[in-house]
């Protein structure tokens, strides 16, 4: 038998209790013994509920029980999370979490903790909720060297783009509708504005560099500015907007972003469609590869969890987890990534077109049925730095939305 | 510094080699030691290539040398393969092979002598070449039961049927293609009648069930009898036709199949186009999961090996795979699955459609534009001896195909 602490009752806290209840017999069948749930610390009490009877208040009780192996953080938040989990680690106890904002900040020290103590930290479900996607990079993708990662890895803000893309519904409304069905939160920021894709992009970054990538640095751009008609001018394309985390490796330097992007209809993540998330990845001998899933939700990322407390209940004593060092890694300069942009701009094609390609060099027109007012534009690559200048001489731009080709794809 | 020894320079054992030479660095840090090929064996002489210099063509050098700590087996069918192996694992050396063959008829006795030894018996790219899906079964789904696995297991198929669909060609036109293009064979039986697929997917019944289960107690039907026509059919129900390898659960039973069949356009294997391959899991806490890439090509298949040798090469005293008991999972009989069947029937739908459901019970009729001779239906969901029975009354049904819905999807 393998003792556990589960830190925080809250969604993913009972999923995992419920996980561990429900598939008792084969992970117990997996493990070679039977996984149990010794202690559950909330703040709060539970009355009626069986876990009532293995509730503490006190994190201490946990720390100074030698018979917890493994604890499962799940309350979120950087404190006191990442004090219990240190302790916890510093105390020769495995720890599997979801929490990516800690894996995020804290993520290199953590693992170097568990590697010099020869136990395991573990974070599955910190990115893609149910999605294998860690261990997958960590342990099969282990004869590449992998050149792009882009995900779509915030479940709300795929449900709204998808929402506007097939029913032509605006921003506001399909906010509206996400927070009614419970798929956004009443203060939707983290989400809408890019903050959660950014914080697992990192943690993303960090595995296939080896380095700290620091979600500070990531560009990250919302989707709270797109519109209808930005979704009808992606259609009239044949591409559909998703926003996008995305990291792409560029000599010696990664190019990261989070952006709301144009995606092509032959790309792997075009049908990824309402709350599901997936992972893009290209590998220098593999190609193009792609995990899919549910990207949240109770059980789906209780399941994440409960898989790194399977695999850290078979390595009690032996570290698993690739590392990455705490030595930050430097960031290319946005201004240097190169690729196309689309602009939407006032004023007449025809009138316009000779003058925006002696600046832009060739662009692809795009015209709406039934919009004199305005039009948009697909340039050729570019650097963000030289788009930006050329973008300057024109006052009219309306909006410019960056588009995402598929590695290796070339004009 | 590990010896490793290559049986067979064909298109993967060649595809190794050079993976091995691109990404030595990476490859050696996550190691944390050298790979080097000491063998490769062939019976063929390379004379210009470098392998020349380490080139053997008597398994006997390799086998008496203990500096050869890992095997790769990429020489395909049974013997000699299989005898090179077990006898490889029985001297001590874990084996890495891409052979579908060879583990669909023995994975059971090779696992169970690599646990016994210690070492390991790995074979990630013998189901869907470069896609992670052993090891992620093994290592990353462990807190679920795995309800269902479908996949698109064969690119050759999956080429033909895409341009099928979206070109509206024929069958035979569209083997030409692929025979032209190099995705198919000289003679494509064992990919067009569904031989590849269903070896595949009994490897995977075996590893999810945990039991032997034999390929040729899978019922298996190949596309060689679907046309234009039955596309058209298709994509007036805004379905498509695949070639799927279904595995789902039923009670204590597995029920397994090989057959082309109509997809809804809203689940995740609908789109996935041309000779890309993709593995659909539904576990019961996780939910829909699905895993995408090249199912096939010499560097994605290689990627594949390479990494079970790095994996073979950081566990050399350690079994780290899940076994298979060799005790034979008996199967659903075909009869007793449950699904809904569509039928090409000729005749006047409006004439007919009365008497079809005193027989079938409720049907969804389906016509085409412009043809007036026969008409589709789809019927509820029914036992496949129960649907045999009805259409026995019907000698002018022109062919019937299944359709596969998504798990936990409710009439």
């Amino acid at each position: 038998m393998i003792n556990i602490a589960v830190l925080g009752y809250g969604t993913v806290g009972s999923g995992v209790v419920e996980v561990l209840d429900t598939n008792r017999e084969c992970i117990s069948q997996r493990v070679g013994e039977e996984i149990r749930v010794k202690y559950v610390l909330d703040l709060r009490d539970f009355p009626g509920d069986p876990v009532q009877n293995i509730l503490v208040h006190n994190f201490e009780e946990i720390i100074r029980d030698e018979d917890v192996k493994i604890v499962v953080e799940v309350m979120g938040g950087i404190e006191p999370a990442y004090t219990f989990v240190k302790r916890s680690l510093l105390a020769g106890k495995s720890v599997a979490t979801s929490n990516k904002a800690l894996v995020a900040k804290h993520g290199a020290e953590l693992l170097s903790i568990a590697k010099e103590k020869q136990i395991n930290f573990l974070f599955e479900a910190s990115v893609g909720g149910g999605i294998p996607i860690i261990r997958p990079l960590n342990s099969s993708m282990t004869a590449d060297e992998i050149e792009e990662i882009t995900g779509i890895l915030n479940g709300t803000t795929n449900y709204m783009l998808t929402k506007m893309f097939y029913e032509g519904a605006g921003y506001e409304e399909v906010l509206r509708q996400a927070q009614e069905n419970g798929y956004a939160e009443k203060n939707p920021e983290a989400d809408v504005e890019g903050y959660d894709a950014c914080r697992k992009i990192a943690i993303l970054s960090s595995l296939i560099s080896g380095h700290q990538v620091d979600f500070e640095d990531i560009y990250t751009e919302g989707i709270t500015e797109i519109t209808e008609r930005d979704m009808e001018y992606a259609k009239q394309m044949q591409m559909t907007i998703k926003l996008l985390a995305s990291s792409r490796r560029s000599g010696e330097c990664l190019s990261a972003i989070v952006a709301p992007c144009l995606l092509e209809n032959t790309h792997p993540l075009f049908g990824v469609n309402g709350v599901f998330n997936a992972i893009f990845v290209h590998g220098n001998v593999l190609g193009d590869a792609m995990f899919y899933g549910s990207g949240a939700g109770k059980l789906p990322t209780a399941s994440a969890v409960v898989a790194d407390v399977v695999e850290e209940a078979k390595n009690l004593n032996r570290n698993v987890m690739t590392m990455w060092k705490s030595d930050k890694l430097k960031l290319q300069d946005k201004g240097d990534t190169i690729r196309r942009f689309f602009v939407r701009i006032t004023g007449n094609a025809e009138a316009m077109k000779t003058y925006i390609e002696s600046i832009f060099g060739p662009v692809q027109i795009v015209m709406l049925p039934d919009v004199e007012e305005e039009f948009g534009f697909l340039t050729g690559r570019m650097t963000e730095r030289a788009y930006e200048e050329c973008a300057a001489k024109f006052p009219n731009i309306i909006r410019m939305i960056r588009m995402q080709e598929q590695s290796g794809s070339k004009e």
